[in-house]
């Protein structure tokens, strides 16, 4: 048998998988493809990889035998129980120094055990997050790389080679520990839901409350993405809108309003209410899907429950339309800062050392977030990487505060129309609520110890003979009830 | 050895346990009370239960010898490993038939273990979600039990008496099998966090927006408490909002403003995600939490972050209020048609067959969200047990209707004061959501298929031959990719 050619393996040609080894290919690196249904490897060989340098395997130990070592191996599978079964058959064909690398959309705790489990055996392992959908896959996704550091600088060339680049700048680089790669990739993947909400409700807006045509929208949109809002899903979303079906109707009017998921916003705003973080405009976008799948209800609903009376728009509408503008830029503000926040708060209780900027960076081009935003943020935390949150930068701060009388007027224009825009709104009290050094959560804390002796605190300044500082304080607020706190009953 | 007196012990010595035992020895059973920490037994007997017929038990072994058959025993300790701590040390004391009620706030996963791990040994295992805080213990709580069925002949007797009677009903009834009675005190829980959360943004729209004392918004709640909006948590907060320190300022204002939680709500917030089912006010009020808690950088925030100008109000401040009390209301009414929603999917999924009009008859009183309104939901499930959705009862959809125009004033107001009202805006968003026949997620299918191929469905209508009913449909947007489908990249 010749000696070893292939750079890397691949396994799991679908779309993604087959993409991402052309673009290897491209790049000068030789790519061993492997498929659980093996027909597949020929089919791809013959078709999509005709005349490449991609060479197939039929089988794990051909796939072995034709890399060099230390042997790096990608898995592009669906994510569960797949990714564990390819694992256990590729570890006894695996020497010491070898990296299986997983791409797919693994949760991050599965990634730690892999981590963990692999390393044990002398492994390495990385859990690669891979963002940009056929297009990036091809033509350079951006790639979020974590797990065993071990691996980083054997896979380095190679991934920051196939990445997007941006300014010449690779979208890739080490995001952390564990499962931290996996991680960024479902934050990331939470703020697309979002940045999608965000859309839709603007085109909502546009369209119930303007009665704009899709053509003007996409107009809007087109304009928009030379804005601070230019990025990958304003400019698709103007193509679709502008995308006409044969009989010359806007084809996006013809798709059924139910979305679709697949658990990685879930994922997020899951894990948002585990951290205790408020990431409320991921949890919108998320409940958002929701709603809108529920569709053979809501169709009963609309002929039972009226709205408002509508009454057409008298204003200006070229300020209503630049309003809207810094509404949805001002709502995206709100949600990077909360996804942002998620991630410094997990980092901190897992003790990964994230790199914000290299994380912002990685996003500015490839995947499906990528925006001039994003550089911003890169900005922000080159500046200081130990920034609180993204509203305590300057530049972030002052966009806000320009754009807070449009986000108001749209907000208010909506509700008064009828027209729901969960992530608008939850953006808006969130940065109302953040700006708020009180907040009416005394009322809670009171209901809380009226009720269940949960007790409170006393807020600084207002301290005296009962309202100790640092106390845990319970008030027999009845007359009646003992003074003893409760230890079971939660609320 | 005397033959055994006791018909029901109790293990557990904190507010909710002591509480409880005395108030089912006031109806006339007799208690056998242990605790681990042994002293607390006696200091209870000495104490609080001296003079009643409650006995104490000193070890496990004295606790099962004084027990009548089958044996019926109530855990109130802490949620978690405790639970399964005492259940190892009970098991092999008991015979066939015997009963381990868990009246702490379990988990309701847990739940369904403990009762399945209890039922192969032919032991009963009863979760029973107990809301009432110290009051309710004592005087009459909401008991909602479920597990192995055949337990509940042995303990109807006892709960529906020691529950709170309403109308000379109890509050308890069965509510179904595995984890069904700890999985409806969690939601119950969650509907909890969403009624005190909008009852806080109400008090801060009349301090903030209105510039009301405490005494004037004590009296507006008192007003409320005779209206559609007569519960327990409004009553109290009037309570609290009256009760001043000894200084004479409203003992309110010196509560810190940092809201704690122990889990129930988020438990809620995740079980909907899970489920697929939008409980966004619930979800709101917990994220309202989490955001209170970050008292800190609320306080930095605030300094560095405007709001807008704060024009003096100059409408009719009566109206408003009003206006304040079906926001309010409305509100309300969406939280619970979201929380009866998750329940009617989960109930589906897991063949538990609730009873909803009993569901709202156990919360009607001895809860904390105790409420004239639970009576209407009541007779609207009375009326139809197969409900799909309270909005589509008549006498809330007249409500809602009725209550709309003033709600919308309110959202729309608090959005240009800039006084954050996450539950309230996100129950409007909900009802403009739930009532659209057509909503903007077409766009969000359209750009989810264009960046990951990931197919939609034709909206029914607009079917043709490239469009066809019922199938994924997918498009080549770009004109450059493929016509494949992705199957690993997801969003």
């Amino acid at each position: 048998m010749s000696a070893p050619t292939g750079d890397i393996g691949l396994i799991g040609l679908a779309v993604m998988g087959q993409n991402l080894i052309l673009n290897m290919n491209d790049k000068g690196y030789n790519v061993v493809a492997y498929n659980r249904t093996v027909s597949k490897v020929d089919d791809f060989l013959n078709n999509e990889a005709k005349g490449t340098n991609v060479q197939g395997a039929h089988s794990i130990n051909e796939l072995i035998a034709k890399l060099k070592r230390p042997r790096k191996i990608i898995l592009l599978v669906k994510a569960g129980p797949a990714v564990d079964n390819f694992i256990q058959q590729l570890v006894p064909h695996l020497e010491p120094g070898d990296i299986i690398i997983d791409g797919g959309n693994s949760h991050y705790p599965d990634t730690i055990r892999r981590c963990e489990e692999l390393e044990a055996k002398g492994l390495l392992f990385v859990g690669c997050g891979v963002s940009g959908g056929e297009e990036g896959a091809r033509h350079g996704p951006s790639l979020m790389p974590g797990g065993s550091p071990a691996a980083w600088p054997a896979i380095k060339e190679i991934f920051q080679a196939t990445a997007a680049q941006v300014n010449g700048e690779p979208c890739c680089d080490w995001v952390g520990e564990g499962g931290a790669g996996h991680y960024v990739k479902m934050v990331h993947n939470g703020i697309e839901y979002g940045d999608m909400q965000l859309i839709a409700e603007g085109y909502d807006i546009l369209k119930r409350g303007l009665g704009l045509s899709e053509s003007e929208i996409g107009d809007i949109f087109t304009k928009w993405n030379k804005s601070v809002l230019d990025s990958f899903l304003i400019e698709i979303t103007a193509n679709i809108l502008k995308f006409n079906d044969d009989d010359g109707a806007p084809l996006v009017t013809k798709i059924l309003d139910s979305a679709g998921q697949k658990g990685t916003g879930k994922w997020t705003a899951v894990a948002a209410l585990d951290a205790g973080i408020p990431v409320t405009l991921i949890g919108e976008a998320v409940f958002a899907r929701f709603l809108s799948a529920a569709k053979e209800e809501r169709v009963r609903a609309s002929k039972v429950l009226a709205g408002p009376q509508k009454e057409p728009f008298r204003g200006d509408k070229q300020q209503f339309i630049d309003d809207l503008e810094q509404a949805l830029y001002a709502s995206k503000i709100i949600s990077y800062t909360q996804g942002f926040m998620l991630m410094r708060q997990t980092a901190k209780e897992l003790k990964w050392n994230l790199n914000y900027a290299g994380i912002a960076r990685m996003w500015r081009g490839g995947c499906i977030i990528k925006s001039v935003f994003l550089n911003d943020i890169a900005v922000a935390y080159q500046k200081n990487k130990d920034l609180e949150s993204l509203l305590f930068d300057n530049f972030f701060n002052k966009a806000v505060h320009n754009a807070q009388p449009g986000w108001r007027r749209i907000i208010a224009q909506a509700v008064l129309w009828g027209i729901p825009t969960p992530a608008f709104s939850t953006a808006l009290a969130f940065f109302d609520g953040y700006r708020s050094e009180i907040l009416p959560a005394n009322i809670i804390q009171g209901q809380r110890d009226y009720f269940g002796a949960h007790t409170f605190r006393v807020l600084p300044g207002k301290e005296n003979d009962r309202l100790k500082k640092d106390q845990d304080i319970h008030i027999n607020w009845t007359g009646r009830g003992g003074t003893v706190s409760a230890s079971t009953y939660s609320a």
